[in-house]
């Protein structure tokens, strides 16, 4: 515990919500505002097994665990350095009982991990359409970005094996893709119900969505009202500083 | 042309646009501000010919024949009473030679219109999931709202034959069946482009939303800037005026 944790090149970064920290390489990745915003999107019951796929630094389960009262977090992650890292972080925070960081591939989750078992799943997966010619220069950043590893399809079939019957898949993406997401979703009667733009200002188009969807739900979506990040250049909203915690006990 | 051509019980509206009006009947169905909102958003060129799925009192063909310089329109309404006000009211704005009502079912538009021809299809159609037991009360109001003589599969599938490839679908519908409507047209190989909620005030959850799609166009949507209604109560925004053209001259 403490400083001897921390390796060169690394920080350690103050959540702003109960004393949590992570531990992250600005050489590698650190995770972004979606990260966050996910966390505080998805919605766990007590007692709750949450799986979460490409966990990374494992800022996903990290900060669930500070928001909702679920029993269990299980995070997958196929990158070995990401894995110790997060792992170390588990550990700064005294979470081994409850957060596990497992190694492997979204691919192979369906063999790796249990299947109808997890009541939640999580995923902030790589954005952007793997294009020919990116794979010979895949480093850790452009997995986390860019559909390297695994695509749209790998993610969503992952969840739709996890959960169980009436569990609920929290993704955020660009959207952009909402067409193909929906589609797939349903592909994977992963049925969406909950929506919610993120726009950086209220008069913008937006820049992320996050959705929930319902392993064999019927079909019917709420749209939310949209998620502003800005009030002015600078300034958070409201809804923003408290997601973030900034303004916490 | 003039007051000859009002039945009793019938009331013209001004449309505050080019000095167009529209006959209604209030105790049949007025348009609402979707159909004014749908014929803002779909977009049409110089000479193109346009479909519209539906048109009841013919209200989308007659602003969009101010508002574009479409060539011609040709409007479809099984109700043989719509089809009557709404060719009188083509004939009160002169338009003849410019919109065509034809009476006919949607879901035997293919086999009525030629198919591959259209450059743009519109539709507002019954938003509201048919139940049982309402077909036995169908009346023009519950036509209009429920999906009792067509469903969204009816719409889409009359769009996708209708338009020629590289044209572009415009509907307006409830956020509820998003998800649903987006599987649909994709499964129709009309690939959604863009998508407008369309918001009561800017803190509230979408009451509609308008979507392009394009037939056998790649998958990528582009999700607009919110369209508020309201700026507070009674007193439209800035962009709800323009569009419905209060302010025009």
């Amino acid at each position: 515990m403490g400083e001897s944790v921390i390796r060169p090149g690394e920080r350690v970064d103050d959540l702003q919500r109960d004393g949590l920290k992570i531990i992250q390489d600005p050489e590698r990745f650190c995770f972004g505002i979606d990260a966050v915003l996910l966390s505080d999107f998805a919605r766990a019951k007590e007692g709750d097994k949450v799986l979460d796929l490409g966990t990374g630094t494992g800022i996903i389960p990290i900060l669930m665990s500070a928001k909702t009262r679920a029993g269990h977090y299980t995070a997958l992650e196929i990158q070995s350095e990401s894995v110790e890292i997060a792992r170390r972080s588990v550990s700064l925070n005294s979470l081994e009982d409850k957060i596990e960081i497992v190694e492997g591939d979204i691919k192979e989750a369906p063999d790796i991990l249990p299947k109808s078992y997890y009541n939640v799943v999580t995923s902030n997966p790589p954005y952007m359409i793997d294009m020919h010619g990116l794979k010979n220069e895949a480093d850790c950043k452009s997995i986390a970005r860019h559909e390297v590893l695994c695509n749209l399809e790998d993610v969503v079939n992952a969840a739709a094996k996890a959960l169980v019957p009436g569990g609920c898949f929290y993704m955020i993406h660009r959207p952009f893709r909402l067409s193909e997401i929906l589609v797939m979703l349903t592909k994977y009667k992963l049925e969406p119900k909950r929506i919610r733009f993120i726009h950086p200002y209220v008069d913008k188009e937006p820049s992320m969505v996050l959705i929930e969807s319902k392993r064999g739900a019927r079909s019917g979506v709420v749209i939310e009202k949209p998620l502003i990040i800005y009030e002015r250049p600078g300034q958070y909203t409201e809804e923003c500083v408290r997601i973030y915690g900034a303004t916490g006990p």
